[in-house]
């Protein structure tokens, strides 16, 4: 067993596909841990911003998460129509660009695209934040361990989808099991209490009111906690992984991250409100509200450190949902020209590698770039992601339209979805505008640019070399070989040799840079190759003497082949290339290599009636 | 005009040689750099052993001041005669290999090339050391200088060996003018005073003795001066580049730079006696003995500032005399084969660039392993130099010997010259081997090793090569021609185009890895290609069909070539590759390298019979 196979498992056969769908159950690690996780983070930042409210301000946090689930209970419903409509794989970029036009679609995919790189990022990063507030010692190894995390997501992902389900659900089990426990515990304690219960341990003192409440900050709080959204669309993205029946499986797999999520949002809020836990200061005794809730209902011991630990592994794992998706919707990109083919080529284990790799390069160079801490990053992360949602519903309403009256209550969840994604895009441009989202929206015309670019060079070549005529092998003419000649050897021999079975007139060249040992192999020239041919029949090979008085041999030898091109307009030229093949790569060192560098200059420099023929000479020695 | 133009000047004809030789007042700075230059450490080395012996030890420096000039003008009368019996650049390895045999030869030659980069990497950092001292805020910035420095000479010496001569010229007459008339100055003052004369300035107090004179220590203090000696070499080396008559030129030039030589010598010997000064310790208020005399014969004023500056740049351009013999030396040995072949090219400007490259890379790969503070190496590098002079003066004892019994005179004199360089050969590998000249000593047989495989490298593949038997023409059979096709494009209908003017006999291997394509492919192919090749009265191409169960596209290809080889023994095996050429960098990434990758695989895994055509199609779009 090879390196490569220990590290990345044998090769899979394409047949062997099948077994590499996954079921319901793995869909929930796989495309779920990027919204499941966002439960860490969603509640937390929209009570940041209501820190300035004090105490008063945590009675918010409930109607607010009512809002947020709201609107994630419009986008499952119309996910789980777009699922059935695309058992393909129905992303936004397939459901804008079938539905309202090639534009729609590439704007979708680019604004996902700018997405999935963000939020590998930022959850790679957020995971390692939370481990080294946790153990500031870490403090300074912070990107290593930020890459070394990332190095192990991508090895996963290049091994296979299934192999990401199987290891990732143990981590994704764990932290449903201990925050789902926290809320049953907390939500009894609290009604036991009459809706008032004290905490097992203190809580930190509230700070007092800085700020009235208003309009305006309330939107805000709700967009900050709309990043608890962004990885809903990534089932519907993924479709085609799940096994028979792909829809239904699909679907029960999004039916069960939505539902998880909704009880973490509602149960997380109803807790904070019933025991007054709000955000800290990040910058000073800061606590993650989590960690607060943990101590608040079952005190510091066992439970609150495996907790602890389950939401840190899920955070930064939530960048495999990046990995599951990027790579898919490249290929579907690629497949329409719009990306490099590559993208749409299965690698050894039957994944879309080069999907795989580019998102692990974006990543790192985000990553380093910001030194592990991408903190800043999150502001721009929500934009591209209720962008993509906007088009998906606008594309399903126009979906349902055209296949007849009968579709009204579809029109009517999508629509619902379409105008609630819309303003809450709206809503994030704008609160977050100057906080960075505005790169994202100089970022995504851009990518438009580049990829539209891509798309017209495929065409043009389509154009040039498409073709279903049938092949014209009439008039075929018989080409003229140029075979440079340096000195009588076996290896010059064997080219000559090769050059008669191609055609009877040949040329050798022969590069004079030192007067000498161009007059002994010119008088050899007769008695060596000259009288042998004319001997067995054949044309002589003509000998053409350049004198290069600047001692370049190959400057010459290309100028000479591109003139006897112009001079034989309606022939082939092909160049007889004798080539030594070392037998050690320390033997590089001892021979010229002038024929791999012409190989080259006649590929870049010449035309298409330049064929260059290589007749290797593999050395015994 | 390029910048390389600019940089290394135009490139310069063959014809033009004549012009680029040197007369032998150019020979000084270019052959004799390395030997003047060493008046200003060598005797400070002696004298720096001397101090252990107080005031008394100064009055040992003339008497050995004049035992090192005695050697000296044996082998400047050896030297002479080898110019002259070996007008093409008799170097030590000429010589010893002519004369004693090859081994001999080798041997020299592995002695002076270690010799020849130490000179280099010891001349650049003693000059940069000597302008640290003097500006010590400089010293953070000791390997940046020591490598600028480096670069300059490395240009200079690229652009031909005039311009180095001509522009290393001047400082080389300012350091002969200063020393010369600091001396005379010194001697005139001296013999006015009846030969203790009083320093213009105070110096430095002697130390008091500390250790008895003794046998062992006065041959330390020889071979330390020997040091003096190591560029006595370079112009029987470089004769060739001499202007004619080339033995007489090179003979006035080695005459002038050991007259000047010895005339420091013993003038800075006579000084040192008379004023009484001897070297200081170089740990603490460190003072060279050259400074110490200026002081003391003329005061701290202009003359004083010039001197110094002058003894910096002669330093640190000591290094060009390496720089001007080491790739003439190493193309001598590359024409006997010992070196890979590039060394005996000459490049642009007519100089053996392969050589001056290989010196750079060496002395900065010094200089930054060492920091640029190489006195540690100068151990090292008196024993590769006196062992060559043995050889050399053994060598031409043989020569005359051969040449009959008129030459007594001459073997007497190159007999006198072997004798005295091997004993100081002994000596100074006895005196410096725990030093660092066992490294020498170790390093020595690895470069003969080396030498010697690379001659037995080339040996067999002159064996295997080599032929002056009339070429073979008979039995040419047809080859068989294998065309790769992955889909129908006029790409492939180009391809297969030329495939028939190669052969009738031609298979088109298509990989199957995927099945709707594949059947595509297979039902068009019996309409675009099979039928009008047998409308044009050809054999229809082959179609063969491979199922890669893998995905593999190049792997099957390759193993299918390698089978046909295999059951076609008596036939060429022909690939015809189909290559699109981008026409911009950026497109590289749009498609694949397929053809690239497989063109390098057939190059290395296949055989002499299996040769690959590049069918090229440039890309308009």
């Amino acid at each position: 067993m090879s390196l490569l196979d220990f590290v990345l498992g044998r090769p899979m056969a394409s047949k062997e596909e099948r077994a590499e769908k996954i079921g319901s159950a793995a869909g929930i690690p796989i495309f779920g841990l990027d919204a499941l996780s966002s439960a860490a983070y969603g509640p937390e930042a929209a009570l940041t911003l209501l820190i300035p409210l004090g105490a008063l301000g945590v009675a918010y946090i409930l109607p607010i998460s009512i809002s947020i689930v709201a609107l994630l209970m419009v986008l499952y419903f119309s996910y789980r129509q777009t699922i059935a409509a695309y058992p393909g794989g129905g992303g936004s970029y397939t459901v804008a660009r079938e539905n309202i036009g090639e534009g729609a679609g590439v704007l979708a995919a680019a604004a996902l695209m700018i997405d999935y790189v963000l939020t590998a990022a930022v959850g790679i990063s957020a995971g390692v934040g939370a481990l080294v507030s946790a153990v500031p010692s870490l403090d300074p190894h912070r990107l290593a361990i930020c890459l070394s995390i990332l190095l192990v997501i991508t090895i996963v992902n290049l091994r296979g989808l299934r192999e990401s389900g199987i290891l990732f659900m143990i981590p994704t089990c764990l932290f449903i099991g201990c925050m789902v426990a926290m809320i049953g515990i907390g939500v009894v304690k609290a009604l036991a209490a009459g809706g008032h219960p004290a905490p097992v341990e203190a809580m930190p003192a509230m700070p007092s009111a800085t700020a009235m409440v208003g309009a305006w900050m309330m939107l805000q709080v709700f967009s900050s906690g709309c990043a608890a959204m962004t990885g809903v669309e990534a089932v519907s993205n993924g479709v085609k992984a799940f096994r028979e029946p792909t829809a239904p499986n699909a679907q029960r797999s999004l039916t069960i991250i939505i539902a998880i999520l909704m009880v973490l949002l509602l149960g997380i809020a109803y807790l904070c409100t019933a025991y007054g836990i709000g955000a800290t200061n990040p910058e000073k005794n800061y606590e993650s509200v989590l960690s607060m809730l943990l101590r608040a209902v079952a005190g510091k011991n066992v439970f609150y450190w495996v907790s602890i630990g389950s939401i840190l592994l899920v955070l930064s794992l939530s960048a495999n949902t990046a990995f599951a998706d990027f790579p898919r919707l490249c290929r579907i990109i690629s497949r329409d020209n719009y990306l490099p083919h590559s993208f749409a080529s299965t690698g050894r284990r039957l994944v879309y590698s080069q999907g795989v790799y580019a998102l692990a390069v974006l990543t790192a160079g985000l990553l380093i770039l910001f030194g592990g801490v991408t903190d800043r990053l999150i502001p721009l992360y929500a934009v591209g992601a209720f962008l993509a949602f906007t088009l998906s519903q606008a594309g399903m309403v126009v979906h349902w339209r055209r296949q007849g009256p009968g579709h009204w209550h579809s029109v009517l969840v999508n629509g619902l979805g379409a105008c609630a994604t819309a303003a809450t895009t709206v809503v994030v441009l704008a609160a977050k505008f100057l906080e960075g989202a505005w790169i994202t929206v100089l970022l995504i015309p851009v990518m438009l640019l580049v990829m539209n670019r891509v798309r017209r060079h495929y065409d043009r070549v389509a154009a040039e070399t498409a073709s279903q005529e049938p092949a014209n092998f009439r008039q075929l003419t018989v080409p003229l070989v140029i075979a440079p000649v340096a000195s009588w050897s076996r290896i010059s021999e064997n080219a000559l040799r090769f050059a008669y079975n191609i055609s009877h007139e040949i040329r050798a060249v022969h590069i004079s840079t030192d007067g000498e040992t161009s007059d002994t192999f010119c008088q050899d020239w007769a008695r060596l190759a000259e009288a042998p041919a004319k001997a067995a029949g054949l044309l002589p090979p003509e000998l053409v003497v350049i004198e290069s008085p600047y001692r370049w041999v190959l400057r010459p030898i290309l100028a000479y082949v591109l003139e006897v091109e112009k001079q034989n307009p309606d022939r082939d030229i092909v160049v007889v290339l004798p080539e030594m093949v070392e037998r050690h790569w320390y033997h590089y060192f001892m021979h010229n290599q002038r024929a791999e560098i012409l190989k080259t200059w006649l590929l870049v420099r010449g035309s298409r009636r330049i064929i260059v023929v290589n007749v290797p000479w593999h050395l015994k020695a």
